[in-house]
């Protein structure tokens, strides 16, 4: 596997950086976690006035052979009518991406689908969709390999140079399935506890939707590696977050963690270098049943609890402002001393 | 007291504002709340295109006589400071209106200090602080309904004609105290759960500012109607917010509340005319301890919960950019039939 020189955070900056959060003119805490932002993005690019430069989401597409096995409420046809749908301006993403300023990218990692030449879509087509990890591994590990280097390389080449925080989203009919087996892997949860309704599937394909995963289960056995669970259970477009996640932070950019299968994406990337997890913000707990259990494993607190359960980055594209907030106030407030106002 | 006409919401639009919704390219209920908001405010618009316009946040700053006994960690000299420094530009409602592109609007509603003429504050100065609840009725029944129709004032004359949405922030050193005292009267909650650290006080400051507060209710005994408990309890600021709640909902706009102090504001403006809640969307979850409570009293369910207790409204403008991802969305995604993605 491409390996990635993550450096842990210098702390030496912290204590400075509390020091003029609290001389702000406001209580001490006050902004609760706009403050634990700060201080997180003023770390990692050790400066006591950070800066939120040319936002990127990249939204990674990828099919997956489950679809096919009755976990979803969807066609797998939707994986590349909503990617034409990203290129055309019309989804969830390019409304709030457009709104908050950020720079949209949409990769085909491996969509079964025969595209036209698109110029806005960035080919790193792997495969036609994953084969079913219900009778197959989804894909091989040299594939898991060239989708990690190709996700690193989407981060190294298609972002302009000069950007600082990055958010990745998905999209993949099927996908939520992958992502509560991998999740069952890491955290050794029931898969009973993993499994969630998706794209909105009713009581009666959940049950089904169980028993295939349970199915996917008893197929693999154990599986050990992040690498070798990548390759049992797929996406090509998980994997190639994976990549892109520790490409990130190899460039020591801020991160934003979006929904349920980035998470299992990111949760990935963590167990191959735990130092990207310093880099990372998480972005809000999807409405997703398994999201909570997995945040809690990864021990972080999300900013927004909405109920969004969408993917395609949407929860990181929508707390972008949240995090400028968080950087205009340790830049742009007034200190007591300077506002005049009597501390206590 | 002025009266106010406040129509309930007409819903017959209901039906058609969620068959667009549900015609989006995401999965029925995916946006989560931002769905919700989006129907409330399509709702309030009648509007199947609802617009946000001219946002504007004012903020209301008063004094209080409590604040002379103990309730408080800081001065009160601190709220004609803190007057200042939103004139001047450096607090944090400050910061996150320039960002979000508020309006924003100080008024001196009763604070405890001359100020020379400045042209950017708002005089509606109903007197210097109000006197100790401990000891005192903390404003007369007049102050009270000149109060209430000056909020409204505010909201009329000097609010662009064209602003559509409005929130409201408080500055007043020992405002929280006030707040629980409201909140104890309006809900019943014994004061120990509407009691909390407000802008910090100590685990010993605490217990002060609970056995002051309980002599408040000894001193005040029962008090039955909104007028009654702002006239023994005050603030000048927090009954000129209930006169703005009040007119905001009249003019069919809009209505972000923010944090503690706010809420009690608005839940006076409540049992006034229970319409103003069709108008109402809850910004935030304040860390302050009985704001938890008081949502639940009201039945609502705020958008954030990020540890925030400054005031100010600053959890209203924080959350400018979520309302306005919530009507983009649905003014400008594709539906399936306009971007050829299959439905289920």
């Amino acid at each position: 596997m491409k390996t990635f020189n993550i450096s842990p955070i210098d702390k030496a900056i912290l204590a400075e950086l509390e020091n003029k959060i609290n001389l702000k003119t406001k209580p001490l805490g006050a902004l609760g976690m706009l403050e634990s932002i700060a201080l997180k993005i003023g770390q990692i690019q050790q400066s006591l006035a950070p800066k939120i430069v040319n936002p990127h989401v990249i939204v990674f597409a990828g099919d997956h052979g489950l679809a096919n096995d009755g976990v979803s409420a969807y066609p797998q046809e939707v994986t590349h009518q909503m990617v034409l749908n990203f290129l055309g301006g019309g989804a969830a993403i390019n409304v709030f991406c457009k709104q908050n300023n950020i720079r949209l990218k949409v990769v085909d990692a491996g969509v079964n689908h025969e595209f036209d030449i698109l110029p806005n879509l960035i080919n790193a087509k792997v495969g036609m969709g994953t084969k079913s990890a219900l009778t197959n591994t989804a894909m091989s590990m040299d594939e898991v390999n060239k989708c990690i280097a190709l996700g690193a390389d989407n981060v190294k080449n298609t972002v302009d140079t000069d950007c600082n925080i990055i958010g990745f989203g998905e999209m993949g009919i099927g996908n939520t399935s992958s992502a509560s087996l991998i999740m069952h892997y890491l955290t050794k949860q029931p898969i009973e506890d993993c499994v969630g309704k998706g794209t909105g599937v009713n009581e009666e394909q959940l049950l089904i939707k169980l028993s295939v995963l349970k199915n996917v289960i008893s197929f693999h056995g154990d599986l050990n590696s992040p690498l070798e669970i990548l390759s049992a259970i797929g996406g090509f477009e998980i994997a190639q977050m994976v990549g892109a996640y520790l490409q990130a932070a190899e460039h020591k950019m801020t991160i934003l963690v979006d929904g349920f299968i980035t998470t299992a994406a990111f949760a990935l990337a963590c167990v191959i270098e735990p130092n990207v997890k310093e880099y990372a913000i998480f972005s809000h707990q999807s409405e997703e049943k398994g999201h909570h259990y997995f945040l809690n494993y990864l021990n972080v607190t999300p900013l927004l609890s909405i109920g969004l359960r969408l993917g395609e980055g949407t929860g990181s594209a929508l707390v972008m402002p949240l995090i400028q907030s968080s950087v205009n106030f340790l830049t742009e407030m007034s200190s007591f001393e300077s506002a005049g106002v009597s501390n206590k």
